[in-house]
């Protein structure tokens, strides 16, 4: 069966491991195996110094990516307008494998919006016309979803991006649009190369 | 020479352009070629709509990684506590390729205290101990940089991060601590088999 690696802030939930579950009892309905971030098995001594244990765990989970077939990310914005750099980061190391990227966000607002927002709404408009955010720094205009080698990194390795729009309180546990995904990568990489 | 990618927010400043000649030139005062991604000559059509231009970008960039030998990112944290997403996007890229990744930030406090400062110290502790952020987020306690696997990207590919605290108002253009991780690229990557 294939291996879809799952990533996304809900690892940081205080019920992530239930969350973990819930996605990979979707994949297995799909018939893809989910790797979900905090289930992997190689968890640190915890005797050993506490950043030797964070760096245990990012070799873990670029181990588990290696493994993996493609991979659903959830760009649900994460302190910030934003995706979690980290997911963002893992993101980029599956599109260098040549891996397909599915994503999903919870926050259907364009990016220009949320920016906005996070500034209190202190937009700039320069002379040149693009508009910049309180600390002077361009807002990208190109009406992507996130940056944009985000969004380039999911539809350059065929995946896709699919938002939901949830209620807040539900914006980092709903599974909708992570179902979609899940549906999308089955259909695909059932029929890859292995 | 050695090709070397230069990732960071400072792409959306105003005058990012003048930030990256001078990230080229300290570059060639090392023997190596500085690659700024906002110099790149593959400027899309503006003729071509919004997203297909922003999506071209993209692409442009994936392929300047690709021919480049290692990268300096810059890590200074960009609307919220941590790294620029597209720079964490571009971090794990170049790690998946097997490049050396050396970082810097501007920004030398601790990841604890940074995301402590965003969400205005409401800080809550559960009971095993862990902190976590107003939504209810942990907060690493791996007393990294940042985000777990972009410090354990740049450690495991054998680069290295330098912070530097530079007054608030020169944070995305100060070069000092970005000249530190030129110095260590030049003297690691002039020894690395092509």
């Amino acid at each position: 069966m294939r291996r879809i690696y799952l990533a996304g802030p809900e690892v940081f939930l205080v019920n992530s491991r239930e969350i973990g579950a819930r996605k990979r009892a979707i994949c297995d309905r799909y018939g893809l195996i989910g790797v979900y971030p905090a289930d992997i098995e190689d968890i640190p001594d915890p005797a050993r110094p506490l950043s030797e244990q964070g760096l245990a765990l990012s070799q873990a989970m670029e181990r588990a990516m290696r493994e993996c077939d493609a991979m659903i990310v959830n760009l649900t914005p994460f302190r910030g307008p934003s995706a979690d750099p980290g997911s963002a980061y893992e993101m980029g190391f599956m599109r260098a494998l040549g891996r397909p990227v599915y994503a999903y966000s919870n926050d259907p607002r364009p990016f220009f919006e949320r920016v906005s927002a996070f500034c209190g709404n202190a937009v700039r408009r320069r002379p040149t016309g693009e508009h910049e955010d309180r600390d002077g720094m361009t807002i990208e205009h190109f009406t992507l979803h996130d940056n944009l080698m985000l969004a380039g990194g999911v539809l350059h390795s065929s995946g896709c991006l699919i938002t939901f729009a949830a209620p807040p309180a539900e914006r980092y546990t709903t599974l909708t649009a992570f179902e979609c995904c899940v549906e999308q990568a089955a259909l695909a990489i059932s029929s890859l190369p292995r």
